[in-house]
């Protein structure tokens, strides 16, 4: 036990395989023989290419994206992505739709905590649309004030012909996700989008993304995540695209629309393949160390067998707590993230006294987000199953030396 | 020799010290005793940001920043600043002047290279304000259409009050830098700017950053570099601000300025130390690392004598080569860089000899820039002095075996 490393439980940048750690470490000296070190050697060599060309094949094959989608790696994470997923959507629905007024370009916001707020505010900022609520979590809440909940499906409301309909999968921070069975009550509702129309539907996928299969994939205009939860160090953003949306963004401004930095023209990036200007090199390798680790183990299947089965096991343990008074979820049943969980630990100085046993156990980072507080036990790809029988073992346990 | 590694003269990602590589991968396990390595750890943690602070006051120190400029910490590198600088001085410009038309809102640029003319070319494509070429040194080249030399005073025009005056002080592509002597003709013209205004003066310093001294960096508004050159990896750009160029955008764009993604407000950044959203981690913590061998061997003065000494044997090699009619420099006598020196080859064939004997003693990437050619040697502040004599004796020995 002295010997091993603590088990990171922190929301992001979180846990990585070990395995990945000792490869990175040979190859920040030696790079695929070169005898350069990969944080060294040209964005443009063609061992660093054949590297993007290996990382976008592997999550093309791993999470199934059809040909209609490109896959571009950027920089930014994904509050950059808040800015450039507006600005090119905005930027279509000018092309698309020259003459409408800025009132009239209207962006959906489906609304189920702290990010998809934050999405919504920056899309606020940017003008050149109107932003209209399609759905607030909210409102929908046990206290009217927090983010515990996915909403019923006929509590949504979309626009007509929107510039974009935006979600984020899975709240980070408020342990709220969207269920990846079509059928729940807790999916996206995809059956109230009209069918066979190229919706400018976009997701940020960023703590949830290869963690499980993406549902209706082929459906969205725009999914984006950073790297730092399951896949790699942070620095690095990853776009699946639907072709139909990587335009001309200076042939939009001509006709109005609002000025989109060159860094995030969807379209620069995709006609450069990722290299117009150099990237995250680090990151990108490490990510790619990880998806070869991922497919050899069995891809994002196994991974989302073993990641339910992980939830499972958490939240098992967090209502037999709750039974006995000792946890209260943060968020309503049905609607409880698989990547974040998070709860109070009723009582006084309880929260501190579980947070101080399991560090004492070796379990680390475990602390809500400060805007909500209490404990959050984020259980990434890199987490594995045992390492979440600790944390299981010890939610069990943690009760009965209270009573 | 054959268990040594090549001698990397790449332009960028460049070459690192291998003591850093090393401490590298310590802290890819366990960073600062956490037991948590530092690519997975939370960048809130205060840990982390003791190293952005540590990272921020090697630069303020060696660097010697005055306390009216604030140091920033941010993504996209020299392209993604291409479009914040535009956009955060337009706002600060039409925060200082309202009522003036984008006709009459002039940015200054002084093209000297290809990056320049790149950052030039950004400034057109966002609109807000008009582009006046402050000088342009293809015309005043050798053959009018290369960029081969920083331009004589007399040839700048600046406008009266420009909203930005943007300058590259080390041209990566072509070789060309201004010389960091104020007295010489090849200096940047300060003179020529009003004394005592708190000009809108903008430099990219991503090529020669931390290589020696900034002449007159109180005098900037902006001076901002990727850190893939001479401090680290990819991923991490680096912002010195003065404090009256942090400016609240989002009043200016009520004004009528171009709307600023939120991740490239200037204020945004500053506000959150450098940490609004995840910055990308590994590439500040390995900064940080090769800053503090830095400071250790004696700070920015150090690399200043060891790369002037570096430059002068390369630049007196290549003269020599010159006489002999082997090699012809791209770059006019007095305008070339420390940092990259271009050159071409004379003769059939003799290019891909001279990268292939270079190869077979170690020494790679020495390919000049696709887009003009030729060979380039650049000599950032891992590149030792020793490393520096293997390719001057190449350089002389070259043309004695072509005779």
């Amino acid at each position: 036990m002295a010997e091993a490393r603590p088990v990171n439980f922190g929301a992001g940048p979180s846990a990585l395989p070990e395995s990945v750690l000792e490869e990175a470490c040979k190859g920040l000296f030696n790079f695929k023989g070169t005898g350069i070190g990969v944080a060294e050697i040209s964005h443009r060599s063609k061992e660093f290419t054949s590297l993007v060309a290996d990382l976008e094949n592997n999550i093309r094959t791993q999470l199934g994206v059809p040909p209609t989608h490109k896959i571009i790696f950027t920089q930014g994470g994904g509050t950059g992505q808040f800015s450039a997923v507006v600005l090119n959507l905005l930027a279509r629905h000018r092309l698309l739709h020259p003459d409408l007024s800025d009132e009239q370009r209207v962006l959906d916001y489906v609304i189920t905590g702290s990010w998809s707020k934050k999405a919504m505010e920056e899309a606020k900022r940017l003008g050149g649309g109107s932003v209209h609520i399609a759905v607030d979590a909210r409102k929908k809440s046990k206290d009217s004030k927090s983010y515990d909940n996915i909403p019923a499906h006929e509590d949504f409301d979309f626009s007509a012909d929107p510039a974009l309909i935006y979600y984020c999968e899975n709240e980070t921070v408020d342990g709220v996700q969207f269920s990846d069975d079509v059928q729940s009550p807790a999916s996206f509702p995809f059956h109230l989008l009209p069918a066979g129309g190229l919706w400018p539907l976009v997701a940020d996928y960023s703590s949830s993304f290869m963690s499980r299969k993406i549902p209706r994939i082929a459906d969205h205009a725009v999914i984006f995540a950073g790297a730092q939860k399951n896949i790699g160090p942070a620095g690095l953003t990853i776009l699946i695209v639907r072709q139909d949306c990587i335009v001309d963004v200076d042939a939009a401004v001509k006709l109005g629309a609002v000025p989109v930095p060159i860094t995030m023209s969807y379209k620069t990036n995709a006609d450069a393949g990722s290299l117009y200007n150099t990237p995250s090199t680090l990151s990108i390798y490490i990510a790619g160390l990880v998806l070869e680790r991922s497919k050899k183990l069995g891809g994002v299947e196994y991974f989302e067998s073993v990641n339910g089965r992980k939830a499972q096991k958490v939240y098992t343990a967090l209502q037999e707590g709750e039974k006995k008074g000792v946890y209260r979820s943060k968020v309503k049943e049905g609607s409880g993230s698989w990547m974040n969980v998070v709860f109070d630990v009723l009582g006084d100085n309880a929260e501190s006294r579980f947070l101080a046993g399991a560090e004492a156990l070796g379990m680390k980072a475990l602390k809500g987000h400060r805007s909500v507080g209490g404990i959050r036990i984020s259980l990434y790809n890199a987490i594995t199953e045992e390492q979440t029988d600790r944390i299981v073992a010890y939610l069990k346990h943690f009760p009965t030396q209270i009573s």
